[in-house]
């Protein structure tokens, strides 16, 4: 091996022991975040992957599809300029999976949670005041138009509700905020269904409040007042948890 | 072939079929996320849920690999209780794996992660001020005394920083914020030791206004003053990106 292949090959170093692919998986993850491989950079082939890490094919190929599945690489057969292994702009939808998995997965109190979504939407509530354009105004205040509607069940106002925050996110402008925000919104969607559930009739009253609430934060938002659409957010997601939990946030 | 059968064809691109066993963890998440599936629940054996969705045992193999690797599904051989494909609590690790690759490959303008961290550490620190145990008031100023020693290099004084700033977010008791924080500042260790290095001689005054900093987060912190640590690690996290990146928040 010439010094040039040495140095070519330095940032491969052959991996340890058990479970393989999950140590290919991380000699790959560690050239991603040290900027080594970037969005669009190919992949040495499998075999000479395996070759410079001294593991088989087989593991490789697992390694791959695990980060496939990830959103992190991308495959593709042929011969042409965008075949073989690809290092992937992970979408936003990557982050979002994780995180409501993560919510579903870890027991995480209730409390925390609601804690962690209103310092998110308190940033985002104040970006949007302050650079929501004209038209995602407009988008706001229809879906709360349709939310408004006599035939809006459950389950469409829930849908109506995680639209309007996550519309709101994504005015704001910071999309690691706002991934971060529909992550967490979107992990509360059966909760919150379930809670309007178990809310019986008192859901009625409560969807009063809810649907007054969106209205103040709407126009907190058109007045451009970043101040009170926080302070409007925060109150509104305290206030439901209130009502649907029966328990303060402290 | 006619000129306008080669239009025809132009419109049509390959379609973007998703993967079989990309399907299988599909409906093993939804199953997660439902509730139907909790931590500890044993999924059905390979050649069963293979029958039950239609698709092939290697599918659901491979389906189970790529979720093993992310932490989602936990294998084991053997026939005693723990045997077989069990649901595993996902680690915080998995999170801050994925968030930290996603800061890695999303390319967010650096000010849209600095804006979101504020957000996060202010949150932390609050929640430190109120919460943290001597202990971990004490590991703090440990960590301090550390960063002051005149052997202490850029890239161990950019170790000590990190650990300093998640000891506070773990001492905030939101494991959900602190997750999130972590990934976030373990997604910056790179840039900010590379920003340290550009920084050359400059980076001495700079390394002593950080020791500085980090003096008043942590006596705001013992002196239980939630509103000041919040304001101290804001003005930190603001000056340091002005110093390094030359820049303003805004």
């Amino acid at each position: 091996m010439t010094g040039s292949e040495m140095d070519d090959r330095a940032g491969w170093r052959p991996v340890a022991r058990a479970r393989t692919y999950e140590l290919v998986i991380d000699r790959i993850e560690e050239q991603i975040v040290s900027g080594q491989l970037g969005v669009g950079d190919r992949l040495p082939p499998e075999r000479d992957l395996a070759q410079m890490l001294g593991v088989s094919r087989a593991a490789v190929r697992e390694a791959f599809r695990a980060l496939e599945a990830q959103g992190v690489l991308r495959m593709a057969v042929g011969t042409g300029p965008d075949s073989g292994t690809t290092v992937a702009a992970l979408p936003s939808q990557a982050l979002t999976r994780l995180l409501r998995l993560h919510v579903a997965l870890a027991n995480f109190p209730m409390a925390d949670v609601v804690r962690a979504r209103i310092m998110l939407e308190r940033e985002s509530a104040r970006n949007a005041a302050q650079r929501a354009t004209e038209a995602e105004l407009e988008e706001l205040r229809e879906l709360l138009d349709e939310m408004d509607a006599p035939d809006c069940d459950r389950e469409r106002f829930n849908d109506l509700d995680t639209r309007f925050h996550v519309a709101i996110a994504e005015a704001g402008g910071n999309r690691l905020v706002a991934d971060m925000t529909i992550a967490i919104r979107e992990s509360l969607r059966r909760p919150l269904l379930a809670a309007f559930d178990d809310l019986g009739d008192g859901w009625f009253p409560i969807a009063d409040d809810l649907r007054h609430d969106h209205r103040l934060i709407h126009q907190a938002l058109l007045a451009r007042d970043a101040a009170d659409a926080e302070a409007q957010v925060e109150r509104h997601i305290r206030s439901f948890y209130r009502s649907a939990w029966l328990q303060d946030l402290g």
